[in-house]
């Protein structure tokens, strides 16, 4: 593994044999020294306990998992979800994390109106972005692959994140992962679209199975599926980001039944050979 | 149902429940006079049989389903894959299809070269359309669901898709089908410029369910997901097509499970309410 093929861990990859202390244990000895903890993982050690483990160990937080989830049924439920996103840009801070990521939420209630649901996403960043500015904390949209459209967020395309981005100012930018991203025709243009803009904020990877076997929980390690990996990262890096390339792996059946060492291992062998 | 709401039924919407005879004739006896077979069932009949049905019965059919599937591992793989279009394109002709629909095909072999497959597609239909346009039958091709990029067809928006048609000329156009490009955030865009190029030769309709438990065979009845089925009816009425509304449903735990008759009566009365 080359220095600049830094791996960040996202916590979800061994979320069920792992807690956030024993994940960080975990990297630490597999000399992996970036992570992406989810909120509920946070919450489960504490704040408090999370951030001093954080700075204790130098750990670099590439992002926190997640804020968004915007279109609600009534202002009430609108208002509700960004006071939850408020919280979220403060837990961010606490772990001086590069970003807060945003899965924006899809269609709210029974309601069919997906360019309703896309406009209430733009205002709930708006809303939440003073704070989020005053706090120091960068927000990245999180492109979601068109699958998710429904039920979990209905911004798709890279080239969609970006125009909300334009609208909100340089401290909003793009998530950019791989398994939500590999299909678009207009990729190269996109990412280069994002780096002419400076918002790339995070590159995540893991890998699309054919078959895919369950639409949330069935992603693949780096170099088990079809996506040009490299080709991807080029792109990214040619674009003007070098952060850590995050490892964000949901795998019911196969990585999530391993012991997380071995996991670890694997990770670092795909990221030095294939990514 | 007034008089504008025609229906077309994509046979493979009651696949297990009937052939092609049976199919014509649970439609006519529904009051609906257009069809869109699957090259499989027109075997299973013999193509001079389903001609003969068609024509005796005044059946309109909206589309031979399917060409495509381009990508090939080297240069013979694609000859034959073109071989069998050109033999699609017979079929079409002989049931005087309005169009042959083409599902342009994934990654061929353990390529991860998705541009390189899209120039394939490209250069497959390229090489099909001399006989087509020599028969009269118009090409349709059909973006899918990104979510089907790697193993069914690369071209996956509308705009993709208009992109190659405005390569290969007029007789080339695309099969809009709301299930494949309901979450497209350009697809008010993309629809209009369709209408603008004259290529839109189909409009198929079905819905996404929530959740969806199986990424080919869980499409829903029309009603029962969240497609704004009216929205995008009106989008493409408004640029121009004003063809039949062709139904097509895989459903593997609910629709192929009951009675034909009763599935069109369902088809009926949902597409004078919902659609």
């Amino acid at each position: 593994m080359s220095a600049d093929t830094v791996i960040s861990l996202n916590l979800a990859t061994t979320r069920p044999q792992w807690g956030f202390a024993e994940a960080v244990e975990g990297c630490l000895k597999a000399g992996i020294t970036a992570i992406s903890p989810w909120r509920d993982q946070i919450e489960a050690i504490g704040l408090d306990e999370a951030a001093r483990i954080v700075k204790e160990n130098k750990i670099r937080v590439t992002g926190v998992c997640r804020g968004g989830m915007f279109p609600g049924v009534d202002a009430a439920d609108r208002q509700k979800r960004i006071d939850d996103n408020l919280r979220a840009i403060d837990e961010a801070a606490a772990l001086n994390a590069d970003c807060l990521v945003l899965v924006v939420g899809g269609l709210p209630g029974s309601s069919k109106d997906l360019p309703g649901a896309r406009e209430q996403v733009t205002d709930g960043i708006a809303a939440m972005l003073p704070h989020a500015n005053a706090s120091g904390v960068k927000i990245a949209i999180e492109p979601l692959h068109p699958m998710y459209a429904a039920d979990r967020a209905c911004v798709n395309t890279t080239d969609q994140a970006l125009d909300i981005c334009e609208k909100l100012g340089e401290t909003v930018g793009v998530a950019l992962d791989v398994y939500h991203i590999w299909w678009d025709p207009n990729l190269a243009n996109a990412i280069a679209r994002a780096g002419r803009m400076k918002r790339i904020f995070a590159h995540h990877i893991c890998d699309w199975l054919v078959p895919t076997k369950d639409m949330l929980l069935d992603r693949g390690m780096m170099g088990d599926g079809v996506i040009d990996l490299k080709a991807i990262r080029k792109m990214i890096e040619d674009a003007g980001f070098h952060g850590p390339q995050e490892v964000e792996i949901f795998s019911q059946d196969n990585w999530w039944k391993r012991p997380g060492d071995e996991v670890l291992q694997v990770i670092k062998e795909r990221v030095a050979t294939v990514c």
